[in-house]
């Protein structure tokens, strides 16, 4: 097995470890607010760099659903109300604008979802609901790894956010997957949805 | 006068004479067509770099007017349908992306408008509406600036497609005043449309 | 006239009395400081809505110039060190994102440009070099407009920041004319750097 | 266990049977292609939609690593020469931009890497490396679901790209973790080159 290939089983193990411990109870209230949401709220997803890109996955996926989405710095965001829903995604819970937006949305009236592996962020706290999706702990200890060793023993292999953005993109498909399960919604009907113009 | 003011002034007044030269049937052509659209029908715009800048500022407008706005190449872009309008934003009328997306439109029997110098061009003649921005022409001349004449008679003040995206974006900013007319829209009603978290 | 064409030309007056109000001592300092820029720093390009679009427009114009320019919130943007340049565009000056990362440059040691109406604003403050934009003024009398009478003398032919919108990209279009001229850059220069894979 | 947890497993198993399918040559020629370009050639990343976040998600740690790196779309994109390499991302190797954008390099001459299920589709054809990372297989074989047995055996768990997508996004990050082994480059020099304004 090539060494690229003994990464990825590293990886994928750490990732299944990662969303073993994701709390039933915030599964189960994340999936209830956004059923809640589909037929007359908005909801706005934040988040920068690597976790803004699988928000904007998270997004087009609820689009395909019929969600009413949008997305923090496209062109096309309206007015948030205070009936509408945000989905902040942010590993360490301290990203100066998406802590920022966050605000704003709270004092609006929005309710703030945080995704983050930090409850006790400025992020988390200040959310009403806290999906809490672990980053990196076991993948860590990469002694095992001989191309590793030589950078010293608590050099990880997926660098900075790499397990909470792989975790929670991975996570936030088996919420469309259940949500797709619950709406009766068919690939079909999403494929109706999906852009022809790209 | 300062230098950069003197440059603005030739600026501005090649702009005045641009928006000019639109012809009045097709202004009234493509006001006609986005009044018809406001009900009912999503808009898509496209454009590529400082021209694809300039169709996201007349989207965020039209969104605050009210209208079923999207930008191609953004996270929420849904599927086009037969019934909708494109506005396809292009001086030269060959960019390759933006022609590609705007046969895919008339494929899918959606009506494509284009603002582009060149009605002559592949995007002008696949498309059903043409409103004709014209690019530099007099400005061009400028052996009368001092500080050009070192570059040579031919060396152009506003480089490259300038003149063709500073007119359209005043263009449609006078577009967007004139639908407030006809819709009797106030600046409050567009404000209350207008994000909040940006 | 058609009447489209009639807003275009108090537009287009408006703008060429922004502009003329626009501080030489202010232009000569940021066409010095963005000369000064050229070789060895980093320039970022911050600004929300229909003001970060403008910015995008001159962000790409300094590329084809040959300066080292990034715009927040897009994938590639790479760290930024105290030697470097941020230029914040605001009309309002309070925009809560922008003010935000602004701050960030400012204890990271970056110099930032404010371009906005308000020196006195939160973002004017906090900057090192403000050049003043002037918005909407004279426009707003337009009891001369029948059309606009419907709606009362107190409404801006206009909306919102499209004024100082407006003249900031055509303003900031000027820099790059005159940026030319002593850089002895010629159009054909700008070409070669232009995007071809839009 | 939770039904989305089950989920999870199911598609986390289908990824790990994905990426132990990619070929070990073509992983070896990749990254002897990416290696190859580090200190003089530029890279620029295609793709759109989910394919493209995924795309971004991977330049973002190609630029930590010092590459240097850019995205279609966006406003800092240069030139491309003969010398540069594109990655163009597409599941189905058919989405009509990418497929341009990837004609227009080999026109000019650049390098196109495609990461793709279809090796025979267009854009495969006209690539000159193809890494080929399948689409969902066996996890469309959802009778087990009690869930989806509702909707009739043949609809797949994880809709339209998501496998492409979520084993593309793993694989281009175990990629990252190997350049980061033969490059010698450790997580912290990544977070020196990690954007803080973001």
């Amino acid at each position: 097995m090539s060494h690229v290939k003994k990464i990825a089983k590293e990886i994928i193990t750490g990732i299944d470890r990662i969303i073993e411990k994701v709390s039933d109870e915030e599964i189960n209230r994340i999936l209830n607010v956004l059923l809640n949401a589909r037929d007359d709220k908005k909801i706005l997803i934040i988040g920068t760099g690597r976790s803004g890109f699988v928000g904007k996955c998270f997004a087009l996926r609820l689009m395909h659903l019929g969600f009413n989405v949008y997305v923090a710095g496209e062109t096309i965001t309206p007015a948030l109300k205070k009936e509408d829903l945000v989905i902040a995604i942010s590993g360490s819970g301290t990203t100066r604008t998406v802590v920022t937006q966050a605000e704003v949305a709270k004092e609006i009236g929005a309710k703030v979802i945080a995704i983050t592996s930090r409850p006790e962020s400025p992020l988390g706290r200040i959310s009403d609901l806290v999906v809490v999706v672990k980053g990196r702990t076991k993948i860590a200890k990469e002694e095992d790894y001989v191309s590793r060793q030589m950078m010293g023993e608590h050099e990880p292999l997926a660098p900075l956010g790499t397990m909470f953005e792989l975790s929670t993109m991975i996570f936030l498909d088996c919420l469309i997957a259940e949500l797709m399960n619950r709406m009766g919604e068919r690939e079909d009907d999403l494929r109706k949805r999906h852009a022809v113009i790209e």
